[in-house]
């Protein structure tokens, strides 16, 4: 090695010692007589030390030509500062250096290298190896690392294998975008990049290997919202001879894990609720559970009355925000703004102060009088100093804008902190929900999802849109960080799935023949989930963007700004494939 | 659970508990009165036993419905065996069954489910997922993730920190070989899957990681021999602030761990060995320590003689086959045929039989009498009864046919057996190699490799085939596992080398401008070094082939024969992507 200690670790105890260290120079002071420099590396930080009369003079020379992340080696002794710094681990002492080396050279960097910096987001993307070495980028990509060895470390001592399945695997139109790969040795034939490896896994747990896991990349070519990549990692796992109850125990156990391991906190409760119940009292299939808050529903309590927008609406419904009562006008007003926003979507919104005196103050006094904001308060369990929002129109449009004012609120009230971890689990999707723009049911998972056991023999019998499927989604803090379900593990049932979804026989033994094949011969009953590691990472991190997490990122276009990629190819390359390009339509 | 245990764990201790266990059917024996089904998951084997009288009457009906692969489930009583199983852990034990039920049927599988099959490589290809309930295979990918297990736990121990580095990456014409991938975002654009992740590893290093590793899937649209697979895993390391030393002792480690974790084998040897030893004493830069039996070159002790094949001869090498003196006419034929095979490549084989009374019988007798034969022995420190094998001709193409001898010798001798291992670094490897094809250099191993440093300012001036490099392979009992080098970090060295290489100015800024611009601004000496997993398991497991460790393996075609992929597209969707099949020239 270069060194004989890296910049993190030397204390008192080391005083006296001769060393040797290799680092980036963070930061020169020169105070003339004297100079000092801050030696950095992924393990910290020490202070280097020359003087006048002690230092030999063609080093102090030398010290003046470095500049700002030049990578230097440097011998010298550990001595014990004269001012300490306590906020660092290694501030007790400094080397005495007597022999330095530039290792290489630095131009200087396009933007500070420090835990804040002045690099916009694009020139931090284009300069990705700098940006790294600022320690919060860097320590991000230390969490990804504890996040997959202790995922690992839990599901192996669970006795699960991980497997590594094919990346160069077959297209399904079905998905339609596929990334799409051309075979040179297969002439005119392509592979395609896995959107997931469930065919794969399923496969697996058909071969009996029980219990699978992997950590796997996976690709959708789809347009990008800031927090999708086209290439993202999953934790993928399967496990037979299961019910959704223990596939829901054994990833609890994960999540609880990990959150002890890596964050020291204990989650102690689980809850769980229906997909129906998520979107009646949340609005939402993903509730964030840090604060209650719940819709209540106020039809009945309501009654016939003659207030127009209450008469047309088929759902009158809002949310008590405790403690609300102190909301100014001009706060009450940002709010009507807000639910007027096109993103949220309602056309106006309905408060009701329960004043500390026990009187109500509402923005629809002229309709209802105190009895009947009374009755609405008793709803909403308010209380006087309470603030109840309401709002009313067609149920799922309503139920969407109040699911977008319960979680601004949630952020006003200052009830959404990142030191609450409130995992739930919905359950209870359906199978199967109506697709307007094609005009034909569409699997809500996937078409490998079981129906729960009641509906069992309904797929081809019942009203598509009323059976339930054995799916599951793991929601923490209202971010959707795992799903999965209990799958499909006969070939009857998984074509009458495949017949629901329209698919022709032919189509489905095209795509999906193997599988169909492969039921024939012992399928086991089985299940899985996959989490999104990506995402997960970023609820470690307490971050709102997955980029953050990610060594190497790609733009909002996909595009690898630091490489330039993609790229344009020549045509002979393009030829030597059996492809060319043509004009996009 | 479907299950309370499973079918590998039950034990005397359990006798008089109540069981549920679940899995497939091996077996069944029906003795009329009595019947008896193995039944098998992942985990082991365990016998059901049916009795009429005390097993229910349906149940025996039931059980006589069922066949080979069912997937059953049974309740029932652990009891003791009336003839115990000494060779399955479960052996002692059965379970009397009072309940089944049938979890899924089977149909007769195209092969035997047993560790020994009828079934040949296609078929078992095709039906893979039937292929991997097999012990034997299902075992190797249980080795699989015990050899990644380890090697996480090796490297995670060193401080190493595994980073995810992107699969869509950037096109270099330079290998030619990469699988391509069409963006949809990016018109006329594509992406590359990474042949490896070589200059993402480097940046991690210009970013300060200073210790980085993946366990990564690595790309190359190749011509497919039997252990080539268009995709395949790598063990991917890079380390700052080390010289070749530290990476050798470092890997080395990983290896010496691995064998004694996995195989309780203790690797006491790691030597060295020059690229030029090697092919000088071995024939080849993978030789197989396993056994001895090194080149002695003749030239010299032959002197000038009247043997026509010798006095034309670039070079006269030989090997001594200790103990090969009892060979018998028809055997030495058979060494004759074999070096005249156009794969071995030479004209004929001179033997020299040192006879247990002292006496020497050649097949050059009519030139050289016993006197030159006693000399000859001597340079092989030949004993009697020991053969000597000669060959002459051209150096290079001497030496390789002299390679294929010596390890058919081994073969033929038992000297190569997989309870040996035998590792060896090969070390100073050429920097560049001339390529007739393209009339210019190569680089040998990467474009990144650094000459080791008494060559380091030669590049543009040295002849550039006596340039040595800091490249270093791993080779254990003839295989090559893994190779890596020190890496040049300072741009103008790595223009030279570019330069060297017959880039253009402009070629090498639009492929690596990233790298060269990275190493503007402080990059750290650093170095690597890259295992293929997929061999490393191979050779663990004692197998020939790559193939038996990878869950779904493509055939020689490239192709995925269970899922038929690569595949037709729709014109459609290849429109989507902006392109069109053209013809293949």
């Amino acid at each position: 090695m270069l060194r004989t200690n890296n910049c993190g670790e030397l204390r008192e105890a080391h005083v006296g010692q001769e060393v040797t260290i290799c680092g980036w120079v963070q930061r020169i002071r020169d105070k003339g007589g004297r100079a000092w420099i801050d030696l950095r590396d992924r393990y910290g930080m020490t202070q280097l030390m020359f003087e006048e009369g002690s230092t030999p003079e063609t080093l102090m020379v030398l010290v003046r030509t470095l500049g700002r992340e030049y990578v230097i080696r440097v011998k010298g002794r550990v001595i014990e500062r004269l001012s300490k710094n306590p906020k660092l681990p290694t501030g007790d002492i400094e080397i005495q250096v007597h022999h330095l080396e530039i290792l290489n050279e630095a131009a200087l960097p396009p933007f500070l290298i420090e835990d804040e910096t002045d690099g916009g987001d694009e020139l931090r993307m284009k300069y990705r190896y700098l940006d790294l070495r600022r320690a919060p980028v860097r320590k991000n990509l230390e969490l990804r690392h504890q996040v997959s060895r202790k995922t690992r470390a839990y599901l192996d001592d669970q006795e699960f294998i991980e497997v590594e399945t094919p990346y160069l695997i077959k297209s399904t139109p079905e998905g339609a975008r596929d990334f799409i790969v051309p075979s040179r040795m297969n002439s005119r034939q392509f592979y395609a990049l896995p959107q997931s490896p469930q065919t794969f896994k399923q496969l697996l747990m058909v071969s009996g290997l029980d219990r699978y896991y992997q950590i796997v990349k996976c690709f959708r070519d789809e347009d990008l919202r800031a927090d999708r990549q086209p290439e993202f990692t999953q934790i993928d796992c399967e496990m037979s001879f299961v019910e959704q109850e223990d596939i829901l125990e054994m990833f609890e156990g994960l999540v609880t894990f990990l959150f002890k391991e890596i964050k020291q906190i204990d989650i102690t409760k689980f809850p769980r609720i229906t997909y129906t119940d998520a979107l009646k009292y949340y609005g939402s299939d993903k509730p964030d559970l840090r604060f209650e808050m719940r819709f209540v529903e106020l039809n009945e309590v309501i009654g016939p009355t003659d207030f127009p927008l209450f008469n047309a609406a088929e759902l009158v419904v809002g949310i008590n925000a405790k403690n609300g009562a102190t909301y100014s006008r001009k706060q009450l007003d940002e709010l009507i703004n807000f639910v007027r926003k096109p993103q949220v979507g309602a056309a106006g919104l309905i408060y009701v102060k329960y004043n500390l005196d026990g009187s109500f103050k509402s923005s629809v006094d002229k309709f209802f009088d105190q009895d009947a904001l009374s009755t609405w308060a008793k709803s909403f369990e308010a209380k006087p100093g309470d603030l109840m929002l309401i709002l009313a129109g067609k149920k799922e449009q309503t139920r969407k804008a109040l699911n977008e004012l319960r979680l601004e609120m949630g952020d006003q009230l200052k009830l959404r902190t990142n030191d609450k971890i409130c995992p739930v689990w919905v359950i209870d999707f359906p199978l199967l929900e109506w697709d307007e723009e094609t005009q034909r049911y569409h699997a809500m998972h996937h078409p490998f999802t079981s129906p729960k056991t009641e509906y069992m023999d309904q797929v081809d019998t019942a009203a598509p849109a009323s059976i339930k499927a054995s799916a599951y989604d793991m929601v923490i803090n209202g971010v959707e960080i795992g799903g999965g379900s209990i799958r499909i593990h006969k070939k009857a049932l998984q074509s009458k799935m495949f017949d629901a979804l329209g698919f022709t026989k032919k189509e489905a033994e095209a795509q999906f023949g193997f599988l169909l094949g492969a039921f024939e011969y012992g399928a086991p009953p089985h299940g899985g989930i996959a989490f999104g590691l990506d995402r997960l990472c970023s609820l470690f991190g307490g971050a709102e963007s997955i980029r953050d997490f990610i060594a190497f990122p790609k733009n909002n276009s996909g595009r690898d700004v630091m490489i330039d990629s993609p790229s344009f190819l020549d045509e002979e390359q393009l030829t030597s494939l059996g492809i060319q390009q043509i004009e996009k339509i």
